[in-house]
Order: structure tokens, then C-alpha cells, then sequence
């Protein structure tokens, strides 16, 4: 099917230390953060003695058997991972969470995001005789820390976590212990919870509703705790450190019902669309959100502007490779067969249509295209955040600057590209507005800005790296 | 995982005819059909002189590859057939469109709804010597046809259909025409539609905006269409017809952007939920739909109530076959793992829920207590149809009378079973005032009021029927 | 893999009643047959209630799996069948044992052999309203005892069998009796045995070896056994028959271990190549006989010859579908990857190289080819039959005439083809002298004389019936 | 299946350097070598600026994918490997040849053997902060190469090579060259050869008559052979070392056409019948070789007492896990799945059945049994080996002593267990003048003698191993 639409997350974690369901609980969480990976996913548990793991490609219910679950269902301490899909380079060696078995103790590691430095430092480690399995960023960490000769595992923890430039969340089991740990810019998200008096980790708390754990509080930049049998221990592994949580978590990743600080991405998205209504004077008849992550943005959007909101785009709900044949007409029924306009609703009314973002423009250019056929009269794209012009390093599959329709061209041409009658971004002040008024202590708006904050030292998008390393 | 809903519908069938890409146009028809079924998928194709087929289990992206659909390019005439998924007794032999081969000619054939008299008529045309491929009531008519001795084809056809009971709309290709027959009370829906010059039939409009046909008209009761080289000729099986068609297509069944005398069942369920905010006397502080299918209502019952509506469950788009342990513990899990409440939306809130059907409770239950959990000072559920307390034999697989709450139990003690504060069913007056309004000329309201407009013959459902006949 | 033989057997079947692991029964003793058929396996199973089956594609161990095993377990009754793999045609829904689900009762059939009149009785019912559900001529069978009014179930058996011509070894399972039929001519074999007080049949004793069953005897041409609760009923479903035994079956399609009349192929076919070596006036060093089904004929050669026999080519036991590229070399490398001469086993020596047949010649040019290559000085070929000239239509898969060397060469023309010094062939007189001698009353000989036993109805082979009236 | 057979030999190995079809001659070579092991194939090639693989589980047919083989079609340098199946711990990460990706350079590397001091070896590299992919004992010699610091690749290769103790034949792959080793005692066959003016490297000779090249000669212990651009260089990584070549090789391993020392197993196999004919003074009828490995060692002793060979056994060609119940009466069966006596021949016959060896026993005492049931006056068990009583750590899975009936029971005590009328074993001294008269200069006969000629270090049997390193 073509892929319209041009983000996507690279991944979500999740752990937890002595529970007995442990490896269901975490097979339930990873359901719940399946829109971060489709691409495969995998436990590794412990039973305080070795490591055991499973994984798979595709979808959780497809990479991990009933048979498989079964075979790790008395372990008391786990970790999970689902990982994202990239066009090609998927392999099940890449697949996590990784293990690594050694006659000194297994090592079992989830890694959410992207490190900016990996292929220097594999290449030193090279250099040094290392020999790696995966093209991987995220399997340095395990070499870093096999590399130090410290007596405190703690300790070869912290100085391999001090290597590393980049985002990362991570969460590495051995047989005694679950380590979780963040970087120091914080840019992707790491929640910390309970279970029936088992502590928990996850990308996003909506996975703590799903295994019915209460959310106790978000892990901070440059965080390191430590569980085990003594309990749980929190650190840092760095004394410096800069909150720029992901702009984009709260526009389009993250689920509507998972919090940040205490507050959904369903109420600040609400938030962005009625800032967006204030930054946007047009006089219509009904606001129409683009299932299913805009909906919330159109909802901020009709609340603030008094233009009543209707479900006016119907998503179908089956996805999945299909096959039809090549062409600009077939690129128009690839689209079709995702997005119908609802005929009754939009016929000879003046429409705006709030999305929460524009990648290429194709999804933008049939919308507006599909709802003028069905009899809108006039159709007004808002987007809930602003103009997105440059590549992610940070962890987020954004295509290369050439694919980004906002790299090279104004608004007015992008406006005048997807046929809309007017086009109207959200203000990046306005973005940060809505971020601070909910207690935000910084983002990262660097696919806006282009201000990236932290420095990019190897300059290879996923692509990229993928090629230089893969393996059999 | 836990079935928590108990309405299956029993098939979508489209054709199309004299169509350069028909197979093309058939699948992506097929897919949009989707939700009418995923267990299984078929396509079969003419070229004039022989009909070629491909079939499936499971979800359309499933069951025909690439190279399958590829083999079937240049065919210009095609029916095809998405089924939906019962308990167990599903086999690639029952997936339709049925291809019979024959020296005196190709027939293949798919068929929406349910016959009530098949296995009287099967046992009949055994008794003289038929053998039968499948368990599938289907079957008959094809036996029927070919017994006929008549040497006009759509003499054959409709002699076969009268002596069909029950309901059907039926897309038969033969070399050379394709026939679409609609049973005399038209319980199912079945719509006439054009795409580039080629007339095409689906069971809903939705799959017409995904090929970009357009809408001609609803076929009506007992009409008897034939496609062929020289044209389109509209006819009649029988001369007596009278409209019945399910209300459940309305109420949850159908896609909300699909139409039927031109109004889309998102305006129709509004007005249902318009209907229940007047027969519903709750004071709350904001309306929540059970997403997807009861959102319309729920916005119908917020305009008419005053109450803001606000997106206060999330639903997890990743669904499938998931492994987890039995018990009481295990079945709220399994409704965690599809439905999350949003927190801060219903914290400290007065909340009306608003569901298109309560079949077991058990959805029910849970989002009650997930909502009360989440914070909600009460939780009143609305229910934009009236209490569901008869099975169907007419092609929906509602479970048994013994798993139908609503059949046993009054609405007060289903209200505490569920845990709500109240629980409020539209009437079944109201309900037929909303069909009315929008042309309606007599809905099927059998499930409701146990008044079955067709006699029922062989007292069997699907899954009683299947055990009789299952095949190797 | 390039098919370098053009002799394909059409299945082996087996039957059993009344023994408590019948299923487990007819697995084992398919596996011994499974050289009669790769393409698929099925058994279908009676509790005395009602028929059940399992069938799949592939080797027996691919087809039925444990599971499907185990759901078996407990059925007294069961037949069993092992298909042959034609080119292409394949498919799940021919393969054998079909079974025909009806009210009045089911019916399991498995069929060795081809009929020659199948396709004019097809057209006839199908004429009359009967709709098949496979392309196989063994359907037919069904259809005329369903057909058939007779209140007595043997009698409707009888009627059916005498509209049949062709070879035929049938077995037919209904829910409380096994039926067993053959042919007049006793074309195809089949073989009694007890095991345990119960009866079975095979198509070769080397079945009742594998699952320690005793041979009774060989079932003559016309007879018809049912077994019931009752006991064995021995019966003929016609006055009229003429034996006549195919002829490769004693060459090239049984076992070594199978018996006819009592005595072993191995048995017959060191006779065939002592006949041969009376008539093959030769001096030579060694004698060698093609693996595995020539080693018997070579053994007999070097008795009455006194040549010593030696292990002079060995066959790779490790088969399966290989990847080559396509030209003449290719074709060499397939022959090399299949069969490898010893040399220093031939090296320096004249060689005479026994095989049991010629189809096209591939194979005996290459063993030329790669005996001299690896240093014989003469190499000398001995056929142990007469040269195959005729295409089978009684169920062996020759290829058709334009593919047979020795329809179209002589016997000199096929020596300077294949490269050999010499070649000889044994004479028909000589081969049947042999049959003769070990009791035969008839045999076969179409493929080498044109002299077809039973008059061809319809003049079609295999693969063209199959186009005919192949399925979805 | 019940495992008959104690012995599995661990791979066979291929190279091939500088040939326009190097990646199909590879796989040709490794079907002839699929007896050599069945577990597991692949294939590693370079194009001279990087390696690619492909690997699978199973036979080679089912492990590398037409696609997967055309994907290596134009790569001119490659190696392939066939790998054993082990009971339980096949997983795809221990297929070879392994591939190790580094911007330094890649490396494929693929092993025929065992190491004795691996995993002493494995530890140290980890205490050093070395993470190993695999549980293979082959890995640690990347890990060695890749350790060493110097500049000149062929001396870090021998200076790893030197660390290692115990049997391997080594092929390795970098972008330009490939270098082929044989451990200081040869105890793993391994031979040169050449095709189209390429050299090739293979585990046995029948390799080289499958692709069309000659045999050059047998590389030697210690032998360090290195290919690239500028042509073909022999070294020795070693000074030292003392030719012991694995005896089982000759017995049993070795496919009949292959050569050592330019001399057929066939023929080895032969002597070693005939000097057991003259130290076995029994009086019969008729003897028999169990098919196939032993029919030659039967010839031979035929030839040297006079006494006529008959093929009184049959093998069942076709194998695979069949599913049968548990239970004596169901290991009977097992075994009458793969042998079946010929009645006829073996009937009234004083027999002497000729094996090459005797593991557990289970087979030899269903031989004895089944002759004896199909008629066998007498069953004399003649073996063409000296007593197995001893594991082998240098790369052939026998199983641990326990289960070797040799190394509790004296012959007559098996004799007894078998039920044969007599049983003898070749002796040790017999057998060592059958290879000296080939040529040999040394064999290890560790499994008949005990005395192990390379130090075990490690004193672990593959299964041990595996449980100590299994990953994910």
C-alpha cells in the first residue's frame, strides 16, 4: 500500500521487576504501545538465575506464540519491545529486546530512540576486536558495559550510559536486576509505575491502564534507577541535563489516553487546536478532524471557534499490504481505500479539516480533493502544529529533507499543491504555549526549528546506518 | 481473546461487469466491505469463455496474494466475497464466491444473508442423488439452478430463487452475464452502482467511493437484475414483495459513510442518539461514545441533550488473536487491552456512555468500572436502540438466547449487573420514527420484538446448521 | 529439479475395519506405500456414527499432522490414500480420500487407477443437474451410487461399479462398512491381509510388512469385499473378467518387498535380468545395475551371466525441488547431482549397465556420459523390458508419445543417442515367460505392444482431462 | 521417528574462489553433501567489495529460497555449509557459515569439526568484554582473528588458528581472498579441486563429480591454503602435526564415491567386508547388507567366502517425523517403517546380515527379528567395525556412553540382547591394516580404543555445550 504518511516512531519499551505474571503483564503492555512498532517485537525474562527470550516479526500476536508465552510464564522479572517498521532493512536480528549470554551473566536491552554517536563508537570498539550481530545503534550499550572491568555493575552501567550521545530510554535486565535508564535531553518518554507492588516501566502510561498499574510519575533527563531485590534505587548517571521531550509524542505519537505529567495528549492536542482556531480567522459551516489522531485537535478547534464539529472522514479500520497496480489513478485509490468523506455531512457546506500534521501532502491533497467531490464547498486545511521541514536523528523515521513537502516550499505553495482553499499552520510560540501552559520544562522542536538540540556526531538517518552495517 | 461482542454479520458481496480492471476494482470493493467479514475472501473472475477463481482464509490482504490477484488481471467480469468469522467450524471449502465447473457451463456465485429452508431443500435434492461441497446454505441455489431443465437461463435463476426462503442478495457470474438477485423482503442491503461506464453491485456504498463508482439506487426487494453483452435488463424474481430490511444494518452493522436511500448511517445513528437524548432525563456534565461505531449517536444525543461530548474512551487499533491466562482477572484485562478510559477527561465528571447495542454485558460491565476507576462520579449508559432479546435467523450470528442478557433480564437488573447508574434503551417507536423520517418503507425488527417477517422453516442457527453438514 | 524420468505411478490406498489403532494402522502402512504417490495423503476415518477425514499436499509426513492424527485416534474404521504428483495440476481439492457429506449417510472413497470412460458419465450426470466438486474421475463413482434408488446398499455399489470402464482398486467407507473393489482386468494390484483379527487391503503387501499384518492373498479382477460388523463378505460385482496385471508394475513401480502371488518384484525382476542376460550376448568386466529399482535386474544378470556385479553408480538419497539455471549444462549438472559413478570401481573396465526402462533418455545418456568420463572403456546397456512405446490410460503417468524415445527411434537410433556401445532390450515373449513362470494369468502389455486390454472411451490423457475440468 | 541410529556427523563445508557460477557450483556441491548434515544450509559470497548470506534451517532444499539463490548469482567467491540436526537446540543463529560484518572488512566463515578447548577459550575472550552471537564453538576463532593487532591478515589468521586444539576443517571468506585450514591432526576430510581453472575446497569428493571438477588431492594436516587474485598459495599454520584421520569416516560417514587418497569409500568398505569374512567362520546360505552404508562391506564379504549376496532388506526411501504412539509395540513399528525384509529371499536361508556398526542396538535387534519372522533359519550378525564403546569430542554426535551398548556389554551379551545366532565385530588391528593398505598414515580410533589423540581440554559433549551458551 503506499505509504502516506511519512512518520513513524521508532519503537516503545516496557519492564517490570518481580511480579508473578510478569512476562503477561508485559505481553499486555506491549499490545497497548503497538502504534509505536509493528515491525516485530520480543520478551526477555529472568527467573533470577539465566535469561530467557522470545521475539518475532510483525505484530505482537504475530511474533510471539501462545507456545512461546507459555514457556516464559513463571518468570518474575521482564522486559519488552516493539519496534517500528522501516521500508526493507527489517530483519528478526533486530529485533528486541537483545541477549546477550556470557559465561560472566546475560544481558537482556530494550532501547527506544536513536543514538547520534553509535557508528563511531562501534567503529572504535571494532577497531579494538569487538565483533557485533546487529546494525543496530542500540547494541553498543551492551558492548560498552561488557567493556568495563569495574567491580560495580552500577558503575560499568554509568560510564558505558556516559558514552553515549543521543536519545534513549532503556531498560536492560540481568539475572538480578532491572536498570532503566534515560537520556540527559529526555526526548523520548519513559513513565514509571506500579503493579500490585511491583514497580513497572513504559514508554507511555497508556500501557499502565492496560495491565492496570497505577502511573506513578515520569522519569526524568539523564535518570537511573535500579530494581532489584533490595528494592528500587534512583540515581543519575549525569549531573547535566536539559529536558527537550519530542514535540511530535504529543502531536501524533503518543495515544490519546496516555499522560505526560499528569495531563493526555487528548487534552493538550485539544489545547493545539484551539490555539490553532485562535491563529486562524475562516468562517465555515463544520470542523472535520482526520481520524484518528486529529480528532482531538478539531474538537480544541470547534470549542474555541463555535464551528460545530462532524465526522465528516471515515477511516477503515482494515489495514495491511495491498496490491494494486502503479499509476497516479491507483495513487488516488490508495488513498480512497483508507479515507471516505461522509456525503450527507460535507455536501454544500464550507469545511475545514484539521490534521495534526503534513509530511509529503498526499493524504492532504486527496482529502481535500475527496471531500470537494462529495459536495463541500469550500475546504480549509488546518494544521495543529507548525510547518515540518527537517529530518529527525533523534529516534523518528521522518524521510529524508526531500520527501518533506514543508523543506522547500511556503505555505501558499503547499496550499495551492493539496488544492485547499486556505492553509493554516500552528505558530511554533503558540506550539510552545500550549506545552508550557502544561508544565512542559522544554521540547525539542528541532523537525520545525531545525535547532537540534543535541549535536548530531555521526549524520546518518536510519536509512543510512542500516545499509553500512547489515548483516546476514 | 475474549469475544466481548456478540454480533457477527454474515458477509459483503460485490460484482461488477464489462470492466477493464474488474479483479482490481473487486478487491479494493472487498476491502472496504471488510468490516461485513474477515474470515475469509474470495474473488471470481470471467472472460467470457471460462470463469478463474482465488479464495482465502482471513482478512482480504490475507487470503489473495499478489500473484494470485495478478492471475486474475484481465478478466472483465467479476463477483467477489468477504465472510465473516464464526466460532471453530470456519474452512476454506465454505469461502465463497462457489465456483462450479461444468461442461455445459461455468456458475460461480456469493451470497449475503441466510436461508431459512436450505437444509429442507438440501436434504430433498440428496435424496436424489446431489452431492454437496460445502456446508454452506449457499450451496442450494447453485443445485437448484442446474436441476432446472428450462433452456432459458433466467428462467433456471428464477424458478431457483422462489423456491428460496429467507434472506439473500446474491451475485451470480456465469461465462458470459453476471445476475444480482435480491430476496422479497430485502433484509440485507444491496446497491446498484457505475463506474466508468461498467454497472457494479455492493452491499454497501461504501465500496463505491472506494473505486470511485457512483450511487445509482438501493436494489429493492425481489428485483432480479442481469448484466450482460447487450446491457443491463431490470426484472423481478416475484411479484410479491415486501422491504424488511435489519435494523441492525442502521444501528451498527454498516460503515457510517455508507448510504442507503441516500442518507449515510452516520446521520441516521445521530438521529437515533438524537431520539434517546429525548426519551433519556439525565443531568450529566459531558456525553462519551463506545468508539467506533456509537460515536454518531452519542453526537446526535450531545446536540439534542446540550451536553458536550468529549472522547473519553480510546480504543486500541491493534486487535487479533492474543494469549492470555483464564479467570475473572483475565477477562478485565482483555477488555483493558481494547478499551482505555482518558483520565482527566472523566475525572470528577457526571458521564453518559452512550453504546448502539448490549448483547452478554460484558463490554458493558467493564466500561462502567474502568470509568468509575478513572475517576467518574457516575456513569449512566444510554443505548441508541432497544433491549436486543432474539436471535436472527436471517444471516446476523447473534449469539444464543441464553447468552442474550436482554433476554432474560430486565433493564433494571441488567443496569446492575452492569454497575451503571442508570441504563437507559431507545424505544422501539422511536427507533422506527428515525427509519421513517429517512424513507424508510418496514424495517426487520425481529431481534427486538421477536416478530420474524419470514417464517422460519429449518429452526437452525449457523452454528447448529454447520455441525450437520461439516465437510472434510 | 529436471524430471528425468517420465514413469509416475497414480496412487496407492489402503483399508482397514475394526481395529482399535486404524488410523495409526493406515498411517504407517501409507508411509510404506508412499512411493506410489508424493503429491498428497488423506485418511478418512468411521466411528460407526459418522466419517471424519484429514488430507493435505505433500509426503505423507507433510500432509497430516499430529494434531489431525490425534483427532483420529479413536475411529475403528479407516481408508487411507496416497497421491501421485502430476505437473502443475495439483491441488488441495483432489486429492484422496474424498469424502461426500449427506443426510443419508457420508461416504469416504480413495481410487488407484484411471477410468476411460469418466469424463462421457460426468457430462451425462452433469446433464442431469449434478455439480462436481473435483477433476478427478474418481468423483464419478459417487455420484452413480448416490444416484442409484436400490433400498440395498451393495446392489446400488454393483450397479454403479459395472458403468465403470478402466482400471480401477477402490476403497469405500461409509459408517459402518468398507467396501473394496477391483476392476475386471485387475489392472492396478490389491492385496488382503489380517492384522490383529482385523481385515485390510492394500494396493502392496509391502503395506502389511509395515504394520505387521499377515497377506492372505491378491484380490482378483471383478471382486467386491464389504466388511461389516457382520464379518468379510467375498462377492463379484460382474461374471466377466480377464486378468491383466500391469506390466511396470512388476518392473519398476512395486516395492522390492512387495509381493505378488506370493512371490517378491526383487524375485521377478532378477529373473527379468536373467532372461535379459540370455538374450544380451556381451563380454564385459562388471555389471551394474541403475539405483535403486534396477539392482534386482542386475543381481539376476550377473547370475546367469557370471559377470561380477559392482556398486558402480551411487544415487543421492537427498531429493527435492533444486534451483538451477536453465541450458544443457544445467541439464548435466541435474543428472550429476543425482547420480555419481564409483570410480575406481569402473575405471579401466567394460561395463554393462542394467536399467529397468528407457522413457526419454536423459538419464541413459548421461550415465554413458559420466561412466566413460570417469574412466569405463565400454559401456554397454541392458533394458530388463521391451522398449516402451505407448502412452498409459489405465493411471500410470507416461508422458505422451512425442516425449517417449522409443515411439519414434529404434533401437539402434535410442544406442547412438544415449552413446552406448551396445544396447539391448529384453523381448515381450521373454518378459512374459518370466510373469508365466511365477503364476501370472495375464498381463498388460499395452505400453509395449499398443495392445490396450480395455477399449479407451475417452481418448484422454491425465493432464489434458484435468484442464478440462479443473476448479477454483 | 524414533532415532535408530546413534551417530551424526556435524557438516560438511564447500569453497570455491574466483568462478562466474561460484554461488550455484556451491550449492550443487552441498546437495551431495546433505548427508554430512541435514539441520541446517547456507551459502556466503563475495563480489570482492562485500559479503552477502543466506541461510535456513532444514535440508538445503527448504533452507536457501530460489530467490535467496538468485540474489547470489553474480558473486564469483563463496562458501556453503551443511550443518547436522542435534536433538532440541537447532536454531537458525548456529547455521553457517557465520557472517561477521565490520567496517573493517567482513568476514563468512564455515567449520567442520569440534574444538576441545573452546570454550575455555570463549570465556577468556568474554572476560575481555568479547559478546558471542552463538552458541557454536566455531565463533571463536572471528573473535581470535579479530583480536590480533597485526598488520598481515594471513599472520593473524595463523596466530589464531595455533590457540585452537581439536578437529576442524576450516573454509573463510573475506571481500579477496579464502583461506582453507585443517587442523594439525586431519582428523575431518578435506579435499582440493578444480574446476574451469577455479580451485574449490569440499568436506568429500563426491562434491567435486557433482559439480563437474577433479579431485587434485587431500590437503593435509596443518595445511593452511590461501586463494585470491594473484592465484593459490599452500602453507602450514603449523609445524607439527600427525595425521589421524576419523575412522567412522571410512566406515560409515563418507558417501561410497568418495574418494581419500584417490581410493573410494566403496572400496575401503569392501576390504574391510572381506577381512571380517575371514575372521568370521560361519557357515550360510545367503548374506545381506543393511541398506545402504553397508552393502558394500557386504559385497566384500561375499567375495571373500563365497557365500551369495542377496538384497534381503529394503529401505523405505522416504523419511521424515512420522507421529506413532509410545510404547514397545510402537518402537517395533518405527523400525518396520524403514526395513523390511524380502520374504522370499530370506525364507528357509541360513542369513548373515552385515552392518557397519552397532550404536544402541535397537536396529540390529529388529533386524534379527524381522528375518527371522519373515522365515530366516538362522540370523548371524557380522559387523565391519571393531566394538563402539567411546564419545568423540572432535565432531561426531555419538551419544554418551549410557546409551552406547558397547561400552557396558560384552559382544556375546549383546549377541544375546539382538537375539542373532552369532555376532562378530572386525578387530581393531584388522581394520587399521585395511586403511594401511590404502595408504594411510594414521587414523584416530578413539570411539573403538579410547585413546583420544588430541587432548580434551574442555570435556564437554555438544549437547553440554549448547545448554551452557543457548541465547535468544
Amino acid at each position: 500500500m503506499y505509504d502516506i504518511r511519512g512518520l513513524n516512531e521508532e519503537c516503545g519499551v516496557f519492564g517490570i521487576f518481580n511480579h508473578p505474571q510478569a512476562s503477561e503483564l508485559t505481553y499486555i503492555a506491549l499490545h497497548s504501545l503497538q502504534h509505536r512498532g509493528q515491525e516485530g517485537a520480543g520478551i526477555v525474562c529472568s527467573n533470577g538465575e539465566f535469561l530467557f527470550g522470545a521475539r518475532g516479526m510483525g505484530l505482537l500476536t504475530e511474533a510471539l506464540s501462545k507456545e512461546q508465552m507459555m514457556s516464559l510464564d513463571t518468570f518474575p522479572h521482564a522486559i519488552g519491545h516493539v519496534r517500528y517498521a522501516t521500508t526493507g532493512g527489517s530483519e528478526l536480528s533486530n529485533v528486541q529486546p537483545f541477549l546477550f549470554k556470557s559465561h560472566k551473566g546475560d544481558l537482556g536491552l530494550a532501547h527506544n530512540g536513536n543514538l547520534v554517536n553509535a557508528l563511531s563508537i562501534r567503529e572504535a570498539l571494532e577497531d579494538d576486536g569487538a565483533i557485533f550481530q546487529t546494525s543496530s545503534d542500540s547494541e553498543v550499550l551492551a558492548h560498552l558495559i561488557r567493556k568495563n572491568k569495574s567491580p560495580d555493575k552500577k558503575q560499568r552501567i554509568k560510564t558505558a550510559l556516559r558514552q553515549l550521545k543521543g536519545a534513549f530510554a532503556f531498560v536492560i535486565l540481568d539475572e538480578d536486576s532491572l536498570t532503566i535508564a534515560l537520556d540527559d535531553h529526555g526526548v523520548r518518554p519513559l513513565m514509571l509505575g506500579m503493579v500490585d507492588d511491583a514497580y513497572c516501566v513504559a514508554s507511555e502510561t497508556c500501557a499502565f491502564t492496560a495491565i492496570g498499574a497505577d502511573y506513578i510519575r515520569d522519569i526524568e533527563p539523564g535518570e537511573l534507577i535500579t530494581l532489584n531485590e533490595q528494592g528500587i534505587e534512583f540515581d543519575h548517571y549525569t549531573d547535566v541535563s536539559k529536558p527537550n521531550l519530542c514535540s511530535m509524542e504529543y502531536i501524533y505519537f503518543a495515544r490519546a489516553d496516555s499522560e505526560f505529567r499528569s495531563t493526555s495528549t487528548y487534552t493538550i492536542r485539544k489545547s493545539l487546536g484551539q490555539q490553532l482556531a485562535r491563529e486562524m480567522d475562516i468562517d465555515a459551516d463544520i470542523v472535520i478532524g482526520v481520524p484518528d489522531s486529529s480528532l482531538a485537535a478539531a474538537k480544541g478547534f470547534s470549542e474555541a471557534s463555535g464551528v460545530p464539529q462532524e465526522q465528516g472522514l471515515i477511516k477503515n479500520r482494515y489495514v495491511g499490504r495491498t496490491f494494486i497496480s502503479k499509476g497516479q489513478e491507483a495513487r488516488e485509490r490508495a488513498v480512497r481505500m483508507k479515507l471516505s468523506p461522509v456525503r450527507d455531512v460535507v455536501e454544500g457546506k464550507r469545511v475545514i479539516v484539521i490534521d495534526d500534521s503534513i509530511v509529503r501532502g498526499t493524504t492532504s491533497r486527496f482529502i481535500v480533493k475527496a471531500l470537494k467531490k462529495a459536495g463541500a464547498k469550500e475546504v480549509h486545511m488546518g494544521v495543529s502544529s507548525p510547518p515540518l521541514k527537517n529530518p529527525c536523528f533523534y529516534g523518528i523515521d521522518v524521510s529524508t529533507h526531500a520527501e518533506i513537502i514543508a523543506s522547500a516550499k511556503s505555505t501558499e505553495e503547499i496550499r495551492d499543491e493539496i488544492g485547499a482553499d486556505s492553509l493554516t499552520y500552528l505558530s511554533v510560540d503558540a506550539m510552545h504555549d500550549v506545552y508550557y501552559s502544561y508544565g512542559s520544562k522544554g521540547q525539542c522542536d528541532a523537525c520545525f526549528t531545525g535547532n537540534y538540540p543535541i549535536e548530531i556526531i555521526d549524520r546518518l538517518l536510519p536509512q543510512e546506518k542500516d545499509l553500512k552495517t547489515k548483516g546476514v
